[in-house]
């Protein structure tokens, strides 16, 4: 099937769509510091948002990590939303802003399976320069307050 | 990169493993009937959770309508918790059990962005037999109460 055009809606966040490959590191007080690698795809089916897949790997061994799958929505000037699934057991309802290639969003919501652990707050800073995707990520979690706890680079490769 | 084996965790729900094209239709109080087709694919990184990804189309444009990601775990014997991500903003939470081929889950949180439409109840009713995937979707949403909603008849193509 041809790829359909991009709808005018998220037209804003283009400067996200393709593959970007990267590395990044992880810190927490609850766990040892880690590395990993790290591959994501926005993509798009012309309907108002974009598709977005994430899967990282030890840094070492490329065993498979965390990943996360969602939409991305734009419903105002500047203004959107995420919705995402981790495979832990958790879903994330994220709000916030984007400006040029600078994006915040933090959660609204966070629900839970009965056995997933608890994560209270999430805040994703988002920073794309042409190719370069750089990103910090902030947790409260497991009884922890908003902890700095990831921060990766990665490239467009496609 | 080579196929990790299957985590043991989930292969209980190995009998969803692949992808599945079909028919289905549709009704709700507030829209008109209609038909789509369908994809769905069931896949795994090795972990202990399966992922899945959904794609209806109208079934006569071809254009897409609905789509559904996230992932299946397995957190006891018969027992599943299912984590989704909605591109109308919502994500879904919801438990149940597994019984042979035949798979019941109910919503134990939906959450959703400020923009999203209210949706407060799912029930999946899923029946695997062999290459055949039947399934029922309960949903009750912009308060009407819990109402059949999507019925669909799937084979495995791989």
């Amino acid at each position: 099937m041809s790829e359909p055009p991009l709808h005018p809606d998220v037209e804003p966040l283009a400067f996200l769509l393709g593959t970007w490959r990267g590395e990044g590191a992880g810190h927490y007080p609850t766990v040892a510091d880690f590395t990993y690698t790290e591959e994501i795809t926005f993509g798009h089916v012309g309907k108002p948002m974009l598709t977005y897949r994430q899967q990282t790997r030890d840094a070492v061994t490329g065993e498979p990590r965390h990943a996360e799958v969602g939409y991305w929505r734009v419903t105002g000037p500047g203004v959107l939303e995420v919705v995402l699934a981790h495979p832990t057991g958790v879903t994330e309802v994220s709000e916030g802003t984007f400006d040029g290639g600078a994006i915040e969003v933090a959660t609204t919501q966070l629900a839970a399976t009965s056995t997933a652990k608890e994560v209270t707050e999430l805040r994703r800073h988002i920073q794309v320069d042409g190719d370069t995707l750089r990103y910090d990520l902030e947790m409260a979690a497991v009884g922890q307050p908003l902890t700095h706890h990831l921060e990766a680079t990665l490239h467009r490769i496609s």
